[in-house]
Formats: C-alpha cells, sequence, structure tokens
C-alpha cells in the first residue's frame, strides 16, 4: 500500500539506562531502514535523565533533555513516550501522565503492568491512546504480538513458558553439571546472568509479572497478579534433577495460564513453578538464558517461539517494533479486547483444581510398613502410582523412594502430602513436583 | 482502544477444500471471539466451489454461492477474498480482479506468490488492495508477521527453517530408525504425509516456494523464485545420517537466506539444501512434520518459531489471523517495504560465495596415495581439513572416507570436487553436505 502519511512519529525515551540507550542506538543507527518498514521516519526528539553530563556512548545532544521524565508526556513534539525507567513511582506517573494526554506509551515494565495494568488499559481506553509492551514479556521475542495477533484466530487451551532467563540459566547449568543450586547461582552472579540480590528471579516473581499479562491477553481474564500461585527454584536439589533425568524428563520454571473449571465456574488456573518436562518436547529443548512461549490453541496446535528473553539489544529490539506498529497505525486493544470486557475469572486456587501427574520424592524410615502407608494414604485419596525407584540412602537407617502418579490433581495430593509429612517415618517433607504434559 | 467501526468485515472463500472449510468453521464457530479480538464482526458472506450438491460437514445454506470463483471478486458484500483454490490458473485470476477491485486478498498459495509475488505486490499497492498470506509460508506458524512485524526492527544476518514438513518428517524418521529414504517415504505416503508424486516436496520445491517469500520480506529483495538453488532430500542415506550422528550433528533439509558478498555487490544468497546442524541447536531439536523458522537479527540475536508447518486447522489458523489483521485495519505493505522499492539482488550464484564448512564422504579404493591426492587437493584450495575418519567398507578393495573441513566456501570446494570425481579411485561421486552454524 502506499504511504498513508509521511509525518515522522516523533518519540521521547525516559530512561537512558542500557534498555534507552539500546532504543536510541536503534532508531539513530537504522533510520533508513525503520522509516522503509514504519512507512514515515522514526525521530528521536526527546530524551530524560537525571544526569545529562554522564557519556553513554551516544551522541544525545540533537535531542531536547529532561531532567524530570514527567515532563515528557506533556510535550507537543512527542508523540510516544517510550518508558524505560522501571518500577513504580516515576514510571507509573509518567505513564499515567501520557495516556490522560493521549499520547501513546511503550514500556518494558512488567512489573508496572503486572500489577497496575489493570488500571492502565482501562486510563489508555478511555484516552484512545494505544499502549504497547512486547518487551515485557520474554524480551525480544515477539511473545505478545503471536499470542495477540498470529495465533488469534484460536482459543487458547494454554499458554505456558520459560519466562526467566536467570532461573533456566541456573536450572540448565545444574542439569549439566549436576552442580547444586547455590554453587550455579554464585557463578551466574559473577556472570551477571544473576542479580547480587537474586529474589525477583529466583523466587519466580518476574516470571510471574510477565504471565500475568500473557494470561490476560490470551485468555481475556482481568489482569491479576495476586492470583498467581508462585514456586521459585531454591529447592531444586541436584538429586530431584538427576531422578528426573533417568525418567526421561527435565527439571524447567513453567509459567502457565490454562482455564479449568472451578465447580462450575470457569477460571482461568495461574502458576509459577519447578515442573518436570519431557527432555524431548519443545519446552524441554530450551537451555541457558533463552526464554519460550507456547501457546496452544483449538485449530493450530502447539506453537512455540523461542530466543533471548532478557539484553539490551532484545529488549529494545521489542520496543522498536512496537514503535513500528504505531508508526503504522496498526490497532490494538491494550489487552486483545476492550478493558471493559475483561472477565474476572481468576481464583488464587484455581490450579488446584486441574488435572495434573507428579514426582514425589520420599527421604523416609528403613522400616517394614512405610511403602504401605503412603502407597495406602495416596490409594485413599484417588491417586494412582505410576513408577515407583526405592534406593538405600547414604544413612544406613533411610531409603530414598521416589513415586510418579498418573494423572490427578493438586487438589487431592496436598492433603496427602500434610498428612504424610505428620509421621516421624518421613525425615524430610516431601518433595512434590508437577509433571508437565508438554 | 475503543472500536473504530462496528461495520463487520465481510468474506467471501473461493475453494471449499479440506483449508477452505476450515476457515468457514472458525469463522462460524467462532465468531464471539473472533468480533471481540477483531473489533468488529467477521461475517462470511459468500463462498465459491463447482460442485454445491457435495456435503462438506458445514451448513453453507445462509451463503451466497458462485460456482465460478472469480464472480467473489465483483461481488459488493464480499470485502476480502480468501483463496484457496491453488495453483496458478483460476487462482491467480481470482486474486488479480479482486486486487484490481481494490478488494482485500487473503491467500494459502505459496506456489503462486513464489512465481507471481512481485507482479501481484505491484497490483496491489497500485490499488491499495491489501495482500496477506501468512498461512503460505510454514503453516499455522505466524512467521510471517514474527519477520515483517515482531522483529521489524532488526537488520536480518540469517532468514532460514525447516519449511516443508515432509521432509523433515522423513528425515527425523532416518534419524530415530535407522531406515532408509525409500522405505520412509513409502509409510509417509501410507500416513498421509506424502503425496503419492512426492517430487514438490522430497525435491525441495515446497521448502524453495515458501524461502522465496521469507527472503523477500526479510531483506528487502525481489521475489525471484528462479534465483534459489535447490536440492532435495532424496540422496540423504542412513549412512550419512549415522555418521553426522556421531559427529554431534543431525541432517535437516534447511531452507537458508543470508546476505553475501559477490564481488563487491551485496547480494542475497538464497538455498535450499540437506545440511549438517548441531544436534543441540534450535533447529536440530525440531522433529516430525514439524516447521520452523529462525531468524537472526543484528539486536535480537537468533530467535526460532516452531510448530505445525500444515494442515487443516493450523493453515485455516494463519488465513483467520490474517482477516482479524484486516479487520482491525493493521496495515502492511505487500513484502514490508513498497513493492516498487525492493531491489534486485539475488544472482543464481550467490550462495557459492557465503562462508561454509563441510562433510564430505568419499567411497575409495584401499590402496596408498588416496588420502594424500584427496588432502592435496582439498589444501591446494585454500580448505582446511577438521577432522577425519577412514573405516573399511563391506567391499574389501573399498574404504570409506569421511571429513569434515573448516570454513571454506561452495565456490572453493565445487572445483574439487569435479577433480576427484574424475578419478579412478573414487568409486561413488563424493558426498558433500554443507555444515550450518546454527
Amino acid at each position: 500500500m502506499a504511504q498513508t502519511s509521511a509525518q515522522p512519529l516523533r518519540i521521547g525515551i525516559a530512561g537512558l539506562g542500557t534498555v534507552g540507550i539500546g532504543i536510541a542506538k536503534i532508531l539513530i543507527g537504522s533510520a533508513d531502514l525503520l522509516a522503509a518498514r514504519g512507512a514515515r521516519p522514526l525521530v528521536l526528539t526527546a530524551v530524560s535523565s537525571r544526569d545529562a553530563s554522564k557519556n553513554r556512548g551516544v551522541d544525545l545532544s540533537p535531542f531536547a533533555w529532561e531532567t524530570d521524565a514527567r515532563a515528557l508526556a506533556a510535550r507537543d513534539d512527542v508523540d510516544v513516550v517510550v518508558e524505560t525507567i522501571g518500577g513504580d513511582g516515576i514510571a507509573k506517573e509518567l505513564v499515567e501522565l501520557a495516556l490522560a494526554n493521549g499520547k501513546a506509551v511503550v514500556t518494558a515494565n512488567k512489573a508496572l503492568l503486572a500489577v497496575h495494568g489493570a488500571d492502565l488499559a482501562q486510563l489508555a481506553d478511555k484516552n484512545s491512546a494505544p499502549l504497547a509492551y512486547e518487551a515485557a514479556v520474554a524480551g525480544g521475542i515477539p511473545a505478545i504480538k503471536s499470542v495477540r495477533e498470529g495465533l488469534a484466530a484460536n482459543r487458547y487451551q494454554r499458554v505456558y513458558g520459560i519466562l526467566n532467563g536467570t532461573c533456566n540459566y541456573i536450572l540448565t547449568a545444574m542439569t549439566q553439571e549436576g552442580s547444586d543450586f547455590g554453587a550455579v547461582l554464585a557463578r551466574a552472579q559473577e556472570l551477571g546472568y544473576a542479580e547480587l540480590d537474586p529474589t525477583f528471579d529466583v523466587d519466580g516473581i518476574d516470571a510471574a509479572h510477565k504471565l500475568a499479562i500473557l494470561a490476560s491477553l490470551a485468555f481475556g481474564c482481568q489482569l491479576d497478579f495476586d492470583a498467581i500461585d508462585i514456586s521459585g527454584i531454591r529447592s531444586v536439589t541436584a538429586t530431584d534433577i538427576q531422578l528426573a533425568d533417568k525418567l526421561g524428563y527435565v527439571i524447567k520454571l513453567v509459567a502457565m495460564a490454562h482455564p479449568v473449571l472451578s465447580g462450575d465456574r470457569p477460571e482461568i488456573a495461574q502458576w509459577v513453578r519447578p515442573c518436570l518436562v519431557p527432555k524431548t518436547s519443545a519446552i524441554g529443548s530450551v537451555n541457558g538464558v533463552n526464554n519460550a512461549v507456547i501457546a496452544e490453541g483449538d485449530f493450530v496446535g502447539q506453537v512455540m517461539i523461542s530466543g533471548p528473553g532478557a539484553g539490551e539489544g532484545a529488549t529494545a529490539s521489542a520496543v522498536v517494533a512496537d514503535l513500528l506498529d504505531l508508526a503504522r497505525g496498526r490497532q490494538n486493544d491494550v489487552l486483545g479486547i476492550p478493558a471493559g470486557d475483561l472477565q474476572a475469572t481468576t481464583s488464587p486456587t484455581a490450579w488446584q483444581q486441574a488435572e495434573a501427574a507428579f514426582y514425589l520424592r520420599f527421604s523416609v524410615s528403613d522400616q517394614p510398613g512405610v511403602l504401605a502407608t503412603i502407597t495406602k494414604a495416596l490409594a485413599d485419596a484417588g491417586i494412582s502410582v505410576a513408577s515407583a525407584v526405592q534406593l538405600p540412602s547414604g544413612n544406613d537407617a533411610h531409603v530414598s523412594l521416589t513415586l510418579t502418579t498418573h494423572s490427578s490433581s493438586w487438589a487431592r495430593l496436598l492433603p496427602v502430602l500434610d498428612d504424610l509429612n505428620s509421621h516421624d517415618f518421613v525425615h524430610e517433607p516431601v518433595v512434590s513436583l508437577q509433571i508437565l504434559e508438554a
């Protein structure tokens, strides 16, 4: 089609860390390419950061400078505010001011969207202002666009993935080297793959932020971070990784959303937790710092998109893709449908109702009747054992018992675990990991 | 954003085979979902096929019927013509008529686009009529959208993939079972994964059709099917698969496009051929009938998208995704930039100039000096040997010699192969396969 407008798209970048500078580099260095693909020039007009004197490796002198990012929202020469500040202080104020002024906003701020996305989507709708966030989920991978547009002919059955590169790096290294969590974390910190305070990543919070956004988009449910059940990877042991390997599985931190019936009510189960996935599955082959999103639809079947989930270049690539959409006038509702039509169908315990098979590892006394007690407790709850391996442990008086189950549910399993953990013959809390059909 | 238009998007489907019927099923069965995601109703108004009396499992009585598909292009109640007829007869006429009338066209017809896409893109531009074809490349995978939009902030370094499910099924089965091509092809034909005349698939033509489209989109080169160097999988043997396995590789039919300098002139190398790819690479883990597209960009790095490359549901899913784009008014140039701006930078021999490493297998006489002659011929051409394994063959007088090389090029290798193949001590033409850094 002929270009509908030669008016440039004027861009203001708030925050000049590595991502903000990465975006500036693309806009400046690939200007001709972007003008061709966007059907009009994408022009950086203003930037904002506190310290104008710092050398950032890019000549920013041609652009207006604001020390207060919020001023970008009021500038007449800014059509789109790109928010790369992070957090929910100034960043949130800036996004709200820009949307209220009818300006488009592009952000990579998953924490902001996960917690305040429902309100921000309403605000964007009210002001007919686009709010785009490809970079907020799975970094450089066009996961948002694929779920919102590329696969949108489908009713989604499951949307899940590996949404935190730090955790995937750690679990991959533990698997390949047989190392323990602590040792690999320390190295990941040295290499810059993990923060000094790794809580946000290894406890699953970052993955859950991204999941909240994906789930809302895929299932039309209200964005609800608090409804997500979250477990991280601190408790994953080299022992469990090795046992999983013998069974044909690898352990991954999986972020999952899918519909489930809670009583008669359809709800969207959302959880983040370490799972056993088949080694030969698509998700099982995603290693290192890579991320992946798998979408399963009623017509298309299973599609996976994988690649770099973080980093300056990958994040900047996703932000500029959003800018190209804006340049082209490619229209979207923030969460795929009007914010007012999103259904509040997530409850914090919906995940317990879903069908699931389990890997269970017991460290128990080597005495008669223990195996019988365990298997009877499972059978009484209607949980059927698929495989069992009993091995001597290092301690003469203990044995290690590993069971896998046929399909059941957390709702059935959790009371059994509570019961078994109360027995004296159980020496450590039972390790329970979901086995994912992938 | 608020809905900009409640006017329905009115759709006519030409061709009522499995794909056409699949599209009708989605439009009818998921009407509410599509109206929400498309911001207006997607309404089927007319269909076309020769035989109106056939039972196709869907009630088509509410829709206007045309026995001549070309009539859809003239109907006032059709905004978009969906072409699922195939071939370049009536299908081509229909697409041309519809575009000339300013109607949008959605097609899954890769053969039509690969051969006539350049002209059709010009026609679409001239009439400001959208021409969409997500389903034409890699079936249900949103590969076109990812390359055109999701990763469009990047200059692409390579775009490649597994673009034919039949070949990938056959190679996967040969790898897993140690079987020969002929035996697996026969089974694939029984299972419906291969046509009775498999030429189109196993000789690489179908993959090349798709590659021509992808390459034009990614690199802004003129669509030029004739410039693609094509080899299929008929000559891949169980022996080479097993030797590759020992070296850490798996053999895949790779379709590749990337820039290369031919003299001083930048050209786009385009080829389809069996390659050795690392078992642990992203593309190496794509098995069975699945397809995959890998895009490497200067900012994002490597992104892979994989999933079902064919089938009624997957193809229909991709067509309806295009319809949702049209409903939303999401605008695109047919090949990413205006058709008149595409550069004619492909030559049929550009691929010979690219850097490449090789796997070479010789069946030679067991006599002194043979190894010396071979290695000297390679050395004289500046090709450095990376590994060598000599094994006795079944025949006492012959040995099997397998070499891998360091990075070189086909331009250097081809004259060496011509020379060596002329020697009496070479009993079978030398097997030469490219080793892909993936």
